[in-house]
């Protein structure tokens, strides 16, 4: 444990804005968008899940875009996925497994906010979990395709599985850094489990497996 | 006339939210989507249209999303329609008439609602047909699909048609009862008749009729 | 320079918007959608923009959803489009021009009023590009394709050009009058030069020219 807890929290935002971004602009330079779509795919991946639930509580505006930090994190990875994308593609297991502690520290992070602005822990983890997956969703609609999270990745269930410890044990009264470590390690946890696995998320009767 | 219009009004509600939830759920399964995407398309459908009127007139938190009742109410139906669709699929005819009570309950409660924030007439009647159609563009945009709202169906004309009673003759002073009442038959009638007679929706000159 | 700068700002604004609204009508009607479909592509192209940077800056309900005037221009342009769109077709290149003045006009006046809202340069610019490009994205959405701005155009850079002159020009205390005329003419003449010349953006090494 360092010393800071608060410094630790910021170093991991930025990131995971860094790797959700990077994810954000390889799909763009597979999809053959120009640089401009690259830039807007990063930062959409990065900040959009985070606008998201502003939006929904009322934070407005959103943190992430008052501050301009928040801001040149996208764009940097942007260029640096515009002009590097063959070696980032080569990186791109370790960029899942830092995807994965982006995912764990967005979800936990959304539903404790969302408790700090008064909503119950139901909707919180709700709210955590959209913090988490919304970017993501966002930068596959705007790419052209059925966002891969409703389709067989066990990406969503971590997710929502960290908000709602952050969520209902906020409520219960318990640290936010206790449940932070928890409920971040459970969505972390799981999700490499599922990347390395290769498990999938159960289809209606019928379906065949894609 | 029941006792208590109040509470026809909030079991309505439940029963649009139930019935939009359902069919989201449907076209997540016909899309092959995983539990995940069938909870998701379920939820949007049931509840984005009053988050988007909701964000758009600053009524934030969206009331549904602060009111865990009204989330556990498309997870439910979400679940449902997992788990037995092959039976809902088979009561879509029915489906159908209760899509069009929940349209004429959301358009008139969406206008309504934009009216006692203080919008005038004209923006009111959109914000009441936004809150009817706006969450199965949702779902039809995440499922990969152009709206099918925007192709000859006759759907958000009468969900206009019913927001615009609600909306201007608020404007003139009516009760919100009669015009819930005359506003919500009128489009609830209107879309049954464009079911059962297969009416659709007027198309540009020279365009193929699809 | 007439007499009155801000009724030439009011009148470039219903310009902007009744343009923008055609070209959404336009890409409507090539998809083959019905008089609903219009009005909607209409309606989202010319206003989701702003609505957008409202809804982000939190400045709700957005100012052209609250007054009818701003509701009854992309109507007007959504029926005349659905009319009449084998003439308004064969203005396309008229339409062109008229929508890079749009453009220009957007990006400046969007990222002025983000700067009124306090926020700094950065997010205004980016604010600014957004009330320029966001409707245009949503009406591709809604369409069915991935957003044109992302694939090649010199669309959005003109946009964030402009909007950065505003922005940053804003921070430093300069004239706004003095600041829409540098950075709207910048926008302009840079987007109108990008259609002459067939100026294309930058793709990632290896994609394959579209």
């Amino acid at each position: 444990m360092p010393a800071d807890p608060s410094l630790t929290v910021a170093v991991a935002d930025y990131v995971g804005i860094f790797v959700f971004a990077v994810t954000g602009g390889l799909v763009a330079v597979r999809k053959g968008l120009d640089i401009f779509g690259v830039l807007v795919l990063a930062g959409t991946t990065a900040l959009a899940g985070g606008f998201l639930r502003d939006v929904l509580i009322g934070a407005t505006p959103p943190a992430a875009l008052a501050d301009w930090h928040h801001l040149i994190v996208p764009i940097g990875a942007g260029l640096l996925t515009f002009w590097f994308h063959p070696a980032v593609s080569r990186l791109e297991k370790m960029i899942n497994i830092f995807d994965a502690a982006g995912l764990a520290l967005f979800c936990v992070a959304g539903a404790l906010k969302a408790m700090d602005f008064g909503l119950g822990p139901l909707p919180s983890t709700i709210l955590g979990m959209v913090t988490a997956i919304g970017g993501g969703m966002i930068r596959d609609i705007l790419s052209g395709r059925i966002p891969t999270v409703l389709q067989q990745q066990i990406y969503a269930i971590p997710a929502f599985a960290g908000a709602a410890v952050a969520g209902f044990g906020h409520e219960l009264g318990l640290s936010q850094l206790l449940l932070g470590i928890v409920g971040g390690l459970l969505c972390f946890i799981w999700r490499v489990l599922a990347i390395w696995k290769d498990w999938q998320a159960p289809l209606p009767r019928g379906s065949a497996s894609v």
